[in-house]
């Protein structure tokens, strides 16, 4: 369902309606990102298991060099600003950390989860500790 | 193209395999994630113009409000944390507010572009100004 709301009565008819499909649009397209960002934070928690259970690092400098050069080159094609796509998986980024900080969190409580170490941010571009 | 690079010889070969299957359905949501964000960006730039041609409010307090709630809903049945959703939200409005900064900046420069005020936020939780 989108999100719709008053809109001023001296607007014309024809500009209400357009924002309105517009807006409509935009909330089509929140709803995939919000969808799409739950699938990837999956994957995310997957790989901290994996590692985990292997020993791998928890970090990947090369992995995280080649998916922001590939990101701003997609971001280009795109014409999205490529500098914003590199703000945008450094943001992702500090979500992934988080969420292995509160893996932390459950492990010093006694729950049987990966160390935090094992389980870091990894598919990130977040400094290796 | 997915993101690949040299792991761990001494990590299982089938560890190796499955983390490089999740990297690459990472990858693939990276990649819609970024494309579905330049579509966005493209809505939020003609809600600007179609605000300026018809002088509507840049900002809309009631829509944002409606905008937050539902993108916190989506996330909850996703399992995606809400607080996240709402982050997400705020990230991406800074992102246009950043577009509208530099729209402002071409209008100072003489170009004939809908003057910032009339081309604010939009669909945004930005603050009214």
């Amino acid at each position: 369902m989108a999100v719709h709301e008053e809109l001023p009565a001296d607007a014309g008819q024809d500009a209400i309606n357009e924002l309105q499909s517009i807006r409509q649009s935009i909330d089509n397209i929140d709803a995939a990102l919000i969808h799409l960002l739950a699938e990837r934070f999956k994957f995310t928690q997957s790989v901290g298991r994996l590692k985990a259970e292997h020993g791998l690092p928890p970090a990947d400098p090369a992995r995280e060099f080649l998916q922001i050069q590939r990101l701003r080159g997609l971001a280009e094609d795109a014409r999205l600003d490529p500098a914003f796509a590199e703000k945008f998986l450094n943001f992702i980024i500090a979500e992934v950390i988080h969420h292995h900080e509160k893996i932390a969190g459950d492990t010093a409580g006694g729950r049987t989860i990966a160390p935090p170490a094992a389980a870091g941010p990894d598919d990130t571009a977040a400094p290796t500790a």
